[in-house]
């Protein structure tokens, strides 16, 4: 696959999306990213002069925008009429044959009362329980295991090795990726007496549709209810998703990010990470919260917190640059208390100094507090 | 089983464990749970008056009770003898029928000289190495793997592509869940030269009596003798337990908590979320520790710690808020330069203003000093 | 295995490498480590003097020197003429025997044009795609699944359950623990409209020789070109390598830590448990960073930094100091604040008791400012 990009060049992505190259059309392009992510080598697509501007001052190799934003630069730009339908097409054409094999393998174990759509795929050694129904085009990959009653919707990816408990829904369109575990009980324990014992989790879990979780990861059933991770939402690896969370549409959730029991958050939040959330917090739509940091109380849409406890950004930078200069901070503190020792010195002398009939006995400016 | 659940009311919680209903008996209920983590819909238990008062201030739907504490409450209350029994009977029956298949699949792979108990059941694709013991009622979901010469106790759950190395044991009643690796080596490295040559990890890991295991979580080996993780404990998902660790009896360990090589927990221990311990570290029974701390140095036992490097919590909860205050502390500050500064203008003033020979030489106040 | 080493001595030991005892010899031995990491019943290696000193006072039992470096000690010290090679023969003697079985399991599910060194193990249940290559001595445990087009080099293990997505290379003497995921996508979207794109991945993953992973770790392939881990690195249980990330050789990565897109690590680079590390960051060679750090910028080679975010250890140490004695300190602080009060008081009452004329309006020493 690598060898046929090796051949992509500025000019051929012209040709594929109907457009022309303004500056050098032979300059090689190996990939495809956003302006903020971006790397040499990638396009980037831009709809407007702000982020014609970003993407040509970004590492991307080149910008695909439109002919009335066409400006001269050192990168070379592919001018079309609609620069993001596009970017979508060469996203499919970049990412290449992406059909999987269709049938069920051999080895795997399914029981005989799971439904299968058209063009399923079953790997090796999957095993799908009772009552389960994998939709048209779902694909699951080698030794994943699916539980009684699950139901995985169209086009769906499970890669090796996911597991899903009973009773589990996965949306269409999902990647989940391998070794991640959907549906595992939630962690609740009743103390009685000297031992914990176990609360039962009889709740599920619902993926919707265009999630894709990452390796690892742990999306825990609810108590009752639903855990659910809402559409076009993405995990990356190693994520924690307790009983009873609720995931907006739209969010992303940086790799090792983890989400305790009921907690719920809007659409389009962004986390960190290694961010932790604790137990019924509700994060409002577009919140962004920084790297590690924890998050005990909720935090408004739209706002940006970040450290552990978590504060708003802006607030948090300002401790930080204070905190930076602690040491200095802390050897002005000391200087200062020679000054006031010195001039409480100074002022008992000059107090001594006086007879005590010419002192005023309360200064004017204080007598009213 | 959801819809099984859904005709539960207080009336029918009432007539199962033989009790009697103040208030509303066709309340719905869902669930059951602690006081501290109830949601709407559970029931919980009370068997003081303090306690019974917290449940009914608590998110729960309504409390179990004795009729000696029986009290009017806007909040359905069921009064029984024994609070403590009928929850737990309860708890059996919210929990539904566990009762796994038995037998052992066809696409299972066991070793010939493998023992198995009475009532086992081991999944498809589950492998089994010579020399392991699988106890009566025990239970190896699909995938799982068991390597040489390991025990698996009487009644105890490996959920789907759970992983034990050789040589690993686990006690009675315990449920490990999907994912987990129970057994692989420690992180140990000797520096020999350029390179870094690995330290030999032939100890093992000891699971005691009804200890729950999240999702995805890591159980080293010890380089010798155990790792040990006490009856009664449970551990959240994508918990690393290092080789050589000791954990007690009922300790809580959060999701994504990490504890290091030869670290030893006391009984009733409690880590919250993404807790880290540092190596040789000893934490005495009952201590509690805040999400995301970083754990150095020993806590003795009972204590609460917090933060990063913990210390105890009340001081650390005085350091956050007077971290949060530090901008405004930090504008105090500096105001006080200025006091300081006029201060010594004025002070110099005055000293200029009086003859040298009138101001005493040193002040009464320091001369001891 | 452990009833065998019970029997090993210090006399034991020397008569193996054909050394001589000073002190007990019929001292048990029950493992070998490094000098910082032994425990009670470990030997070390020393061959310096001050290596010696540093491991009579560790908590190793004993220590493998030189005959020129002999003194008397409580421990008992075996004198060899080269303690270096001593000692790897003794972690060869410890370990056992490794040798893993060889031979495909007939529950395997190979495709027909793998090519299998001499010597190769395909455990029950393994499932390798077409193209992929496995080379002398190579084993894949129980599970594992190898994707289409992969190379695993000699004498490498795959544990059980490790995933390889299609593409990825191992080099030799590689130990793959149970449960890690290599090769699964980057965390990339583009987003488009009010929609996340997926961006392609379409590079792969190269782990040099001699490299080890921990459990359920997840390595993710490279947007482009390749995603590296250097020769002789090690990674601890749950680590996560996002794509693109460049590890050089000989580095340690404790468990749980996170390292996002594009970032280089250089050789020998240390990074203990929970660090996150950003995108595009570079780390020199033989930098070291402390628990739970979050590293956002550069940082030298061998240069130590500690905290999140993180700063140099000397000064994060400082900080920590200050910090421990924050609430003394506002206490001083306010006490200082009345100090001041109160010296402004006397100085306004000094000022009114002096007549206006007689006090200089501007001091000498300020007269510069």
């Amino acid at each position: 696959m690598n060898g046929q990009l090796g051949a992509w060049t500025v000019g051929r992505v012209a040709e594929l999306v109907g457009g022309t190259v303004v500056g050098d059309a032979s300059t090689a392009v190996s990939g495809l990213d956003g302006i903020d992510t971006a790397e040499a080598g990638d396009l980037v697509f831009a709809e407007s002069s702000r982020y014609l501007e970003a993407g040509l001052k970004s590492r991307a190799t080149g910008v695909i925008t439109t002919p009335e934003l066409a400006i001269s630069s050192e990168k070379p730009i592919v001018l079309v009429d609609q620069p993001r339908l596009a970017f979508l097409k060469l996203l499919e054409a970049f990412a290449g044959n992406t059909h999987h094999e269709t049938g069920v393998d051999p080895s795997a174990v399914v029981h005989p009362d799971v439904v299968l759509g058209a063009g399923v795929y079953i790997g090796p050694l999957v095993s799908v329980e009772s009552g389960s129904y994998i939709a048209d085009g779902a694909a699951l990959m080698a030794g994943v295991h699916v539980g009684k009653g699950c139901t995985i919707d169209e086009d769906t990816t499970l890669f090796p090795n996911v597991v899903l408990y009973a009773g589990v829904t996965i949306g269409k369109r999902c990647l989940i990726h391998a070794g991640t575990v959907i549906g595992s009980d939630g962690f609740g324990y009743v103390p009685v007496g000297a031992s914990l014992k176990k609360v039962p989790h009889i709740g599920t879990v619902r993926i919707e549709d265009d999630v894709e979780i990452g390796a690892n990861c742990c999306i825990d059933r609810a108590k009752t209810a639903e855990t659910v991770i809402g559409a076009g939402t993405k995990l990356d690896n190693l994520v924690h998703v307790a009983h009873n969370v609720k995931i907006g549409k739209s969010c992303l959730l940086v790799s090792q990010v983890g989400i305790a029991g009921s907690t719920t958050l809007g659409h389009g939040v962004i986390l960190a990470g290694q961010v932790g959330v604790a137990d019924h917090v509700n994060i409002g739509d577009g919140a962004q919260v920084g790297a590690q940091s924890g998050i005990r109380y909720d935090i408004p849409a739209g706002a940006a917190y970040f450290g552990s406890p978590a504060v708003p950004l802006t607030r948090r930078m300002k401790e930080i640059s204070i905190r930076n200069k602690l040491p200095e901070t802390l050897k002005e503190f000391r200087q200062m208390q020679k000054r006031i020792a010195e001039l409480e010195s100074q002022v008992e002398r000059l107090l001594n100094s006086i007879p005590a009939e010419q002192v005023s006995e309360e200064p004017d400016s204080l007598a009213g507090d």
